[in-house]
């Protein structure tokens, strides 16, 4: 295979250098053919590589760069004053092509605004937008936007079908992946003008388009690629968390009340460990910043070095599978199919 | 206590007087000074009475009404064509003070414009909205609005939280329930122009205004009252409830693997039961149509008998504590306050 390389955000997320260092250790021993270019300060990743007894070498390089972006830093201001941020140099060695790809736990909007500024959107894409994966009843539903676009027009919401089938076609392997719009209801007649201009819009444009979901479809594999704007997609991912979150309290509560449901606990272990492997959301980390000229994949931010592998191999894949020019070509042929 | 008399809605629901009737008899039961109007195809509602062994009598009365509202129809078609549906007279008893509230499971945006069209809506509410409740790690979260309006004013965002916090006052006795403003991040500057007018004018109004919220605050206690357009708070939903479906159904597929993974469910059965009471959706049946002269409660469609009960009562305890009287002082209040 062509050798891919990814620059590492070392210094992005809660546990910096720490996770990011270790996942790109894990990530460049799997693949022979990956190269990683860690960015942030050295000193941080030379002390995270002495502790797994590894240096620099064919697969692994260091880039210093002395500043970095704080999580709740404002976008604006990460772009005006962070020019030798680890996200910023790391992005920087993308568009000079050292790198193929960008991955960084680091803040969302930074990132978002840094890759567009530096990395431009591809001809014809309006904005980009950030898509990501959740687990569903019979395989993975991918969703856009997940909350760099609070507004968005209709030829916008067509645009996010658009990049995200191309992203299900390059990763998932599926010839013409459906797509829904997210809504209050399955008929044409709901929602708001926006959604109901979408709708149609995607119904001329070539697209498989499926027509409306509801929430709960998400969920029950009714389609490959779920579109909505980002306020929508952000509400509707956090909220899943939340929800997940709270199960996961009450269970451990009900187990934790007595010996007797200790030991029923205890029993289920392996149910529970299984059940958790298949829903696990370590394994559908990686969100993927689409629309721009070249590959960014954002991890979340509290992502362990597990996780954030999982981040890392969507960015390879990505590159391997020629994402932008699939998704270049797709714009292309879309929207002179729908002129 | 006083006398409360709530119309039921028999045909609305997946499953009519079946459901409606038995929950209808198991509430007089349990409450002696509760009436129910029994509002339906006589004949239906007759055949459930007779198949609990009851008749009519002080606390039951049937009232028949020879149409029913399809729960796909358009709304605007059933108020102009069903004017004799068993929710039109449900509603109309309200309207005539023959009865105190009305509960449907039937078609929700037909309950809503029938509600508005014959009740009103209470002098000063812009607009009526839709508040249901959700469990969360130390309790419980009302929310709204669940989608009776996809564009919503900040002034109407205003609303939301003034009915949800009266409401959570005369539900669950908290003198000044706290309100957050559902947004995709905690920072002022997140959010759409409409969001950030409205937290504007909540943080000016009086109320208890916590400030912006995530969707996994919904799940976390972290305010009483959540508030969005009916569009966010529709997908927030709907979305919730298609994750919790498929947690079920890989818990459920884990468990069915094979026999020591069956004995290992066998086990948790206490753990998982008193986990499932817990978080139980039927529990938290029941939807408050807000901002109304007159007490209407909305029903999940796909409710049992023990769901719909749930719903009577969060009727029956809006009445008792006199939830219009509440929202109306309280608007009056605060935008005297506010003006």
């Amino acid at each position: 295979m062509a050798r891919v390389v990814v620059a590492i955000d070392c210094m992005g997320g809660d546990h910096g250098p720490r996770v990011t260092v270790a996942a790109s250790i894990a990530a460049v021993d799997a693949d022979p053919d990956l190269s990683i270019i860690l960015v942030g300060l050295s000193d941080a990743i030379g002390t995270a590589l002495q502790a797994a007894g590894r240096s620099e070498g064919d697969q692994l390089r260091v880039v210093h760069s002395p500043e970095v972006v704080a999580m709740d830093e404002p976008p604006a201001s990460a772009l005006r004053n962070k020019k030798k941020s680890s996200m910023r140099v790391a992005i920087n060695l993308v568009k000079s092509g050292e790198a193929d790809a960008c991955v960084s736990a680091g803040n969302t909007g930074a990132l978002m605004a840094t890759s567009r500024f530096v990395l431009k959107t591809l001809p014809g894409i309006e904005r980009p937008a950030i898509c990501g994966v959740l687990p569903s009843v019979n395989g993975r539903t991918y969703m856009l936007d997940l909350g760099a676009n609070v507004d968005c027009t209709p030829v916008q919401l067509l645009q996010f079908g658009i990049m995200g089938a191309s992203l299900v076609g390059a990763l998932e392997h599926v010839e013409s992946p459906s797509v829904g719009l997210l809504n209050i209801g399955v008929e044409d007649i709901k929602g708001n003008d926006t959604v109901k201009q979408a709708a149609e819009l995607m119904r001329l444009s070539g697209l498989n388009f499926y027509g409306n979901v509801e929430g709960d479809d998400i969920y029950k594999s009714t389609v490959d690629v779920v579109v909505c704007d980002g306020f929508v997609g952000n509400v509707a991912l956090k909220t899943s968390e939340g929800l997940a979150q709270m199960l996961g309290i009450v269970l451990r509560r009900e187990v934790n009340r007595n010996l007797l449901t200790r030991l029923a606990g205890l029993c289920s272990l392996p149910v529970m460990r299984a059940f958790k492997r298949t829903v696990d959301h370590r394994r559908y980390n990686g969100a993927s910043l689409l629309g721009l000229q070249g590959v960014v994949v954002k991890s979340h931010g509290s992502a362990d070095a597990f996780s954030f592998g999982f981040a890392i191999g969507r960015a390879v894949e990505e590159v391997r599978m020629g994402l932008a020019e699939r998704i270049s070509e797709r714009v292309n042929l879309l929207q002179r199919g729908a002129a």
